[in-house]
């Protein structure tokens, strides 16, 4: 699949938020990118290159792929249309890309809608990161899961059924997509004995973090980048009532 | 919590294989530590040490907490004691000690053992680190999951009727510890779907690393080291048959 007169795309894993959690092998291809792309929100976000900022080449070029942020999938997949093609222009004509992933690339991110467009015609390399599942259980001290447990992530958009009936088989889950649905979820979690060990982690690993009981959040925040963890099973760090 | 006069234990991921998978700041704390534990099996393993062992100085004493390999709990709860016990002695001698972890510390690993034991009287940190799981991914360039779908992670050693009903729900699995639990893996994969898009992922991100389908692994192999992906989600990654 090598085609050596194109460059290579690097779909970068650059961590949960404190640059330090970037892998030595994702600052030594950054050090080595001609171009570094970049998912960026239509509101000028760009929080994975906040991140990885300290090992970006002052020499790179820099290419944001900007996604309009809607719930309609259409005018996003368009923007990963145009996004891939810039990338590939670049690519076709030999530079390396690495392309930024908050967290891993492959852990519920972005990269898959450029592997699914560039994958058959170029050379990618995935290099995995620290998560924010694992920066939030380093951030409370808690294990996610203990020996034989079954761990569950699960996207807080899906609908109430599908959450309810996950969590009525788990003892140790994490929510993540968190955001609006925070009253649905901690709803949820109330119904099924998740509650009472629930741990909100916002912004894991940077300047800007904050671990707050579910129980004692107030209810008219919204937590934003936060991963929620609850653990059901038997272990004492399930028991919160210290 | 912090007393100034003691050390501190720093918990720290190495990630899946590859040195270079370690962070910068697994690597800035091992250079900064005084005495670096880690787990060793009773045949002389030390995976953790060996992934790490690019950047443990020259100068750091060196402190295995040596685990029997046995399926008992005793004997293993016995050697974190005691383990735990020689990791307080030198924190308490106001010795720094990076214990080191294969992956993540937090994600099965066995930090939670010395958590347990050490937490309440020493100072601890958790670097995070790279997962098995998000280099397994990496390494046959697939998501995990998509947009928002449950992500399963279900320990072999459960009992057939567990698995059954936790595969039954869910398009998106990683198997693992599975070892000499493969032959009923397998099984269970193939009742509920998820055979055809399962792969075998061997010691991801090593020289040793091999990717296989599981509808080719040889009856006779046994994987040791190993996560299986599978997907029965409606993503074109999980069509396996081309």
């Amino acid at each position: 699949m090598t085609r050596p007169s194109y460059g290579t795309l690097s779909l970068v894993g650059v961590g949960p938020g404190d640059p330090d959690l970037m892998t030595v092998k994702a600052v030594k291809r950054l050090a080595a990118a001609a171009v570094v792309a970049f998912p960026a929100t239509s509101d000028g976000g760009t929080l994975a290159l906040d991140i990885a900022r300290p090992y970006v080449p002052t020499a790179a070029a820099l290419l944001p792929v900007t996604i309009p942020m809607t719930p309609e999938r259409g005018p996003a997949q368009a923007a990963y249309d145009a996004g891939a093609e810039a990338i590939a222009a670049r690519l076709g004509a030999g530079e390396d890309v690495a392309y930024l992933c908050e967290g891993d690339p492959l852990f519920y991110g972005s990269a898959m809608y450029l592997l699914s467009r560039l994958g058959a015609r170029f050379a990618i390399e995935v290099i995995p990161g620290v998560t924010s599942l694992t920066a939030a259980a380093a951030a409370i001290s808690r294990p996610l899961a203990a020996r034989n447990e079954v761990l569950k992530v699960l996207p807080a958009p899906l609908p109430d059924d599908v959450l309810r009936a996950e969590l009525a088989q788990a003892p140790a889950v994490a929510l993540i997509k968190v955001g609006r649905h925070f009253d649905r979820i901690r709803a949820l979690l109330g119904e099924t004995g998740h509650a009472a060990s629930a741990i909100v982690v916002e912004h894991a690993t940077t300047s800007r973090q904050r671990i707050t009981r579910l129980a004692e959040f107030s209810a008219d925040e919204r937590p934003y980048f936060s991963t929620i963890l609850a653990y059901r099973g038997t272990e004492a760090w399930g028991q919160q009532s210290a």
